[in-house]
């Protein structure tokens, strides 16, 4: 089952039927999705060492906000950013409901996985598509990024499984 | 060159010629290397992003070397923690010298990735030796996890070659 927080998107062989300025602004406003989506999830965890690492990488989605709008700036100069409808991948979304427990967070966490792991080789699809070294240099960076991401949140994810050692390992509770 | 803040050690097949307490103990003795070494090395970088990002690696670094001595508490009761002269895999050391410039931070940065990536292996090789899922499962949260670093360095080093784009990109100055 599909979580309300995630819309799975178009399959990434899509990227073609789009222009570079659409697939910046695809990727803009995926960064701010993910970044509100592991916003809300941190509000919703008591376990501190998870919610602390939830909370960064919020912080690191807003970073390559940042960044993409600095490079969107750079290539299309006075244009405000042209958000499609349509997105490549799964796209984040805040959680609103009440979680139930740890299965709601593992589930979430995997979903995220799959977000992450998509805008990585999203990254590396629009690498492909623009003309400078600088430029593709960037979207190595944040392919990259992704895939940090992507590993951390795995590891939580394989942790989170056996609640009761994460419970012990991690200092759950008072 | 091999730089003086990292000793390259012993190939990883020579992980089976060492006991698990000791491969516990080499792995303490790597994640206190590790967070002394990108400690050091952040005091001596100005960049603020980046800087930000190796404390925070420092500070992940600690909280391995604190999980991995629950389970080897857990493991050896009672037992001080023996670290064994050898290591497998390089080691990080503190950044003791001065800098030079960006070029001294990415050769550091290329051999801490090369570091981490040979840690995440190292901790593959230790989850076939422990006979419980739990403790498996704890090699895969640390595996992982220094695969996250591998990519966030990864990603650092390449925008640090052009240190043009870095500086423009990161808010690099007053």
């Amino acid at each position: 089952m599909v979580p309300p927080e995630l819309d799975e998107g178009l399959p990434l062989e899509r990227i073609k039927d789009f222009s570079l300025e659409e697939l910046l602004g695809m990727a803009i406003k995926a960064e701010i999705g993910a970044r509100r989506f592991y916003k809300s999830l941190a509000e919703k965890i008591e376990v501190k060492s998870l919610r602390d690492k939830i909370e960064w990488l919020a912080r690191e989605e807003g970073k390559h906000e940042a960044l993409l709008r600095k490079m969107y700036k750079n290539m299309f100069p006075g244009k405000e950013v042209v958000f499609p409808e349509e997105h490549i991948g799964p796209e984040l979304t805040p959680v609103a409901r009440e979680l139930r427990g740890v299965q709601d967070i593992i589930e979430l966490i995997r979903w995220a996985m799959k977000a992450e792991e998509i805008a990585a080789h999203f990254y590396e699809g629009i690498e492909k598509m623009v003309g400078t070294d600088d430029r593709k240099r960037l979207m190595r960076y944040l392919s990259d990024m992704e895939k940090g991401h992507y590993y951390t949140l795995r590891a939580e994810y394989e942790l989170l499984l056996d609640w009761e050692m994460y419970s012990q390992m991690m200092h759950v509770g008072p």
